[in-house]
């Protein structure tokens, strides 16, 4: 297919404060300029905000990555929205690499919110018009936004990079079942097989996985742990241990969103059987949280490719998320 | 708790095509009449409705059923939520056992349409302002709809059914991880270990269970099934198979949404481990399909206890589905 | 005026199950393909719908006639709009040859729905940003809308069929004053005078004609019957015989919309008066119940060159049907 | 039925400046006070507007009658409505007595509005959920509004007028086909025969009624021409000449809206056949122009009641407009 | 910066009936042709309006200016807005160079209208997608629309008028501190000191202006009256005296609005001290009411630049009134 | 006035962790409980909220202040309205006792966000259908809410709290126009004359006073500096050495949202000639930070008496903050 890259007098791409690399990689990408932005606060607390470039009639492109501190990240990106949509701007993409809230996506107590669904309404209230993030929790947030959703997948870095790996005696494991179709579709496409994790929560705090699904796990001698996000690190260090009992010697953790609160990179670092810790850039880390078996690969080009398409109004089928999870009809 | 009932001079409740011995049972739990209503078609094939009692400041509920013909049931629905809404009822309670749209709970494919979504947009369009319904098929389906909206669970009926049963060396069997939280709190209330198949699709037609999730089987002679939805019935079939394969001698199908879509009665029936088959009246099921060992339990107290505590501003959360899956947070 | 066509990059046609015939027609007549779709339905009747091609960014029209079984070709049509606007289309036109719930245009009874705004509003809940349809049974209904709509007329088409006729001792007859300035612009367009029956409806299922209202029927010996809509047939022949006693030998049945219910044409064949049937292809009469003196002409060229015209902006005024009544102000 | 009032802590009526006489005639059938109102224009021309009482969590009934200068008349309905909405009334009903905009309710030429379809969203948009009229030009014009509609019928007032007279040779007429099913309700009710002229438009100021529909007129010697609107009396003056060709010796005009442009009574009175003009309050008729043959009935007690039922939760059936026109369906 | 014109075959300008001069000025700027329109009044006063020319996929500008009578312009604008609409327009730019229902921007009293943000409200209902307008009374007006708004300001006019003037001893007075930060802009422009008036309402007829703020205005001999809008000119007069015994001698009036009701002109001219009154063509003053010292500059040029920047998409940071008041925050 | 309270089961109130205290003075004067709430957060930072009582069908007050930390403030209160929204409640109010957002209220620079109508744009999407709030900056933001707004004054608490107090050579001092106003009122009740400093901004950090306007402070020994927030202090640090040239010896600062940033307290107090900071706990003052001479008034009986007010459907009129501007109209 025809190269074809974006209309650099079209379009405009703003980055919030929470990740400006991850914005200048996609605009790079797309070999347009990141346009500047100015933030301050004001005494009593509220956010000052200005875009730096004229947005009329042109096709804005806003990124901003949901991770910790979530609440002001959100603020800032939902003034930026309203910011666009009042300075006439012709479409607006929200462009959130890690969309947090899309694990309160259902009513598990009475009286709480879901709030996946209540944020993608303020989104839309304050202006985007398209949304576009990697990974969603669940693929029913998609059915959350009234506007076009396109979650895409980060898989196709992880494949990148272990290309051409030696994976004798190697299995691809999710911690559990919920992660086991994407797992699934990874393990295909590196030709190993794959298993998951019977979780069960404990308490809040704890979880325990009692074994496995899908396939037995001894026998092998590395795994692959593939999980769409990590916190605090809590899953998986329970499962490495399951691992290690299975006879598992060589641990990679997988994971898109990379939130590593805490020390959670502290912790997983001290499981010796941890040999590398592979995510992408959704989430910011700054260098002094990194260890050194972390690494670190960037959806920059997904993201910057998925951009392209929709503006070039080509299908972006091959980057999409599919909804990852077992066919529903005819039982 | 004191009993206290609607004030039937305050409320108004009306049956579409669909179920109206459903509807007729929940008004007499209520004890409010259930009003008549006028259904034709024109020449044309377009419907003619007409409601048998003035709205005018009622609250109404409107009781339909989306099992087969679904469109013609939708129509309907649409039709008598847009008369109550025109004719200035008060509020307007779309009352839907069966709400088969929420399998179309997301975009496996592109270019589909997460039509559970859609329809709860077009229920809203129509005049509905609260949605109630039987056992979603998931729990996030709940966040489609923009008004307030009280999935309930038929675990109560099931639970008083088998109440005193001798259930030694029984276990309850979801067919897939999917149905697992559910079953297990079902299980629960028996004092019953659970398992789950591990079912994975082979083509649109055919699924494959090839063991069990969690638990073994092998050690039980006694197996319930427990399913939130049976169509064709292939899925239970092959759990069957499996389960007397593992030494299950004795099954009970429990399921709430009782499809059963052509013969497939006919086709449970002949497997002769199944001792019975236990459904609700979600959907209605003609007593030409029913068979002997057919158990039908009526949801009717619990729709209309969910309606008089909704009514009397008290809390459904007893009779709520509290997303009746695995917690999802702190990793 | 230069002819300008579509740019086939720009925009794609999708027909719905209703009447993929006209749509391919259309489509040729734009020199666009028409793109594939693929229709099933689940084991529970839930209908699944794909659309072929990639719609992002694209103009996107809709073809789908509201023909019996009206419900399913309405869900179809929600559903095909729902994904042409959650895939990002650009804007999203229902060509609807056939809007049969235009006759519900009215309360004409307490608590019935005013079918016509009902659908109209549920056609742009679910996406669509522009309607299009031949012949609405009242010119009101255009109101129902908050999208731009554009009724078009169907009498070019016949205008055609009849050119060159020998119209001597003939006259145009509409069944009653509904279709009276319709059939007055008709008689105009081919030199004929014109009259109205006096229709009365003495039951839901029979109506009497008891004379003529504008122009006296004796003295003439070929008639042209011209209806909006021909159903049952019930008030053609009732008209007919009326206009055997006056005098007339030789009857033209001419109607846009040929929904032609039951054994309609059959007994309109059974009329020896009635030498042709001239109807459109609005509705999809299947060749079985075509009889030997039915004459379908097509819509296509009308509604492909509005498409033409709306997508090159140009004024569609020629083909639109303006009123179609007796002005109204200024008494 | 039991004689129920308002609670007149619970409601608040108000007037605009259009028809404070009817707006206290219908709050003395209510038994409610007529709240005071403030209103000026300043310098600029923009209109001041207060309303005299609070009405917060009040019922607030609005009454504002649309004759010229019927944009004057307009903006202070919106305006009153937006008081009533942002100081948070319970819900706000606008009363409507001549809501002459249902005139244009189609789009007969290109690029015109369907200015009842615009004016019923902006009503909504400043507030009103609910519209009371009385004879709406066209049924259709009904489902222009999104929110609860009731169009009343001042036939009540008619036949209670005419109760009791001498009919002998009478015949109800309407001047055109529009008319018809209205002006046969009426004679229905009052015993007698009914026709309806065959007009014409010459120009946009000159008609012709070349001859009766229905009904021959020869052989009666009284008639009452039913109308729902008078404005310049051309039309009246037409039929009236056309009446009397036929015999007629004695005419009583009977009209809802009584608009009676310019010299129009006056002209109306030069005809000799004409004995009396019989017409309803829903325009106010200043005395200076009010003839001495010239009888105005209230519809004060309809709209009342049509309030009190709907404020009672009751049926208001009897009072509404039900489609007045041929029936349309199975032809 | 380059020059580049609207595409003529992309856009349509149309004026309303209030001030088609300004409108024509317009269009001769951007080198377009101002289309034609219709407008009548039917016999019941309602308007009847025709734009004269397609506009299906146009840009649509409609040029109205709200000055007396006010509530025929604004009706007329709506139903303007509403025909471009309903006709597909692409976008639709309100140009309302007067938007004098700016000045009901607060809640000053108990149950009135801020009928500034009623009117925002709808004309975005009747279609505007763009609203441009000179001089906002305040900046927070802004706020009251949710689609894009560019309020410009005249001040370019008035310097150049100005220009190359000998102020020895001038200096600029705003008649109170509302219009000090404008007065304040404008003077720095001339390099001139500026003062305000400390004005206090006695009653709603009078005002009192007790001195001055700022700056003293003794030991100058000319002053420039800068003020927003001059409607009876009462304040500018009241405001003259003061200046008169502070020693001015020579007075130019300046103003964007010169609405002027009633005699305001006459009795302006009257004053002796007063040498000239500059104002703009955002209000039509029509010939008979002009005095020779009277200046009309036209804001043809502003408007007119401020359409070519949007539609070139490009800033119109130059033309656009940033807020004019003091800065708010950090205290 | 007859005393009616709160029915206990009709209503509830609950409290964001900003400012609980308030929230439980406010359900005190109520004499209704303060229901529990439980707040904490997930590992990736997202807030989870639940209501601890259940407002199906309730009357819903939510008190939350929106002081630093402000964003999670405002998400808090977001995630409340729709909790109560899609549980049902019967309507929902935005308690905001301090609504900081209102200083930005307009457009002063380019591609910035009027971020106050963003946040009232917000709430309403969030569920608020009615909103309440002190003293808003500028009395245009009421204009930004759609729903319902009530800013209430605090100055009867500051009445109370100064009557009987000697005031021989007291004057109140505003330090700018913007509030010369309020100030005038407060002046007022208290029979004192009333000046406005002339301030000017020089940087964003730093303003100069450089005189006064309206009355000259030269002769007077006490002033009141009257401000509606202040927040570093700087503006009153300014005026107070302007003032204490004029020969002041006494100053009580009064303001309504005591926002204190930083050390602003201390810096106040090191200012001799403060006698007294009086303020209101419309902002939570930690007690640490609260010096000798602070003295905080609660608004709890305002805000308590308005919501008893709006429930009891009574005029809140006393309480309301009506425009405190000048007067605009009639010049």
């Amino acid at each position: 297919m025809a190269e074809q890259n974006l209309d650099p007098s079209e379009v405009r791409i703003f980055s919030g404060s929470s990740h400006p690399q991850l914005a200048a990689d996609i605009a790079r990408y797309l070999e347009v300029p990141l346009e500047s932005t100015h933030i301050s606060r004001f005494s009593n607390d509220n956010l000052y905000f200005q875009l730096g470039a004229s947005v009329r009639g042109r096709r804005v492109y806003i990124v901003q990555s949901l991770f910790p501190p979530v609440n002001d990240h959100l603020v800032e990106l939902l003034m930026m929205l309203d910011i666009a949509r009042s300075a006439a701007a012709k479409d607006i993409h929200a462009i959130i690499p890690y969309f947090s809230f899309a694990r309160s996506d259902k009513k598990d107590a009475p009286r709480i919110s879901i709030t996946a669904k209540l944020i993608a309404d303020l989104l839309t209230t304050a202006g985007a018009t398209h949304f576009m993030t990697m990974m969603l929790h669940s693929p029913q947030v998609h059915g959350f936004f009234s506007i076009p959703a396109d979650p895409l997948t980060a898989r196709p870095v992880f494949e990148m990079y272990f290309r051409g790996r030696d994976f004798t005696d190697a299995i691809v494991v999710a911690p559990d079942m919920g992660n086991a179709k994407s797992a699934g579709r990874f393990a295909n496409s590196l030709g190993l097989p794959v298993a998951a994790g019977n979780k069960e929560r404990i308490t809040d705090q704890e979880v325990r996985i009692s074994g496995f699904v899908g396939r037995q796990v001894k026998g092998f001698k590395k795994a692959l742990i593939y999980d769409d996000e990590v916190s605090t690190g809590s899953s998986v260090i329970e499962l490495c241990r399951l691992l290690v009992q299975s006879g598992i010697e060589d641990i990679s953790v997988v994971s898109t969103h990379g939130v590593f609160v805490g020390n959670a990179l502290q912790r997983l670092s001290q499981e010796a059987v941890i040999k590398e810790i592979v995510t992408t850039d959704t989430v910011d880390i700054p260098p002094e949280k990194r260890t050194s078996n972390l690494h670190v690969l960037s959806v920059a080009p997904i993201m910057g490719e998925a951009i392209r398409r929709n503006y070039q109004r080509m299908s972006i089928e091959g980057l999409f998320v599919f909804g990852e999870e077992e066919g529903e009809f005819t039982d």
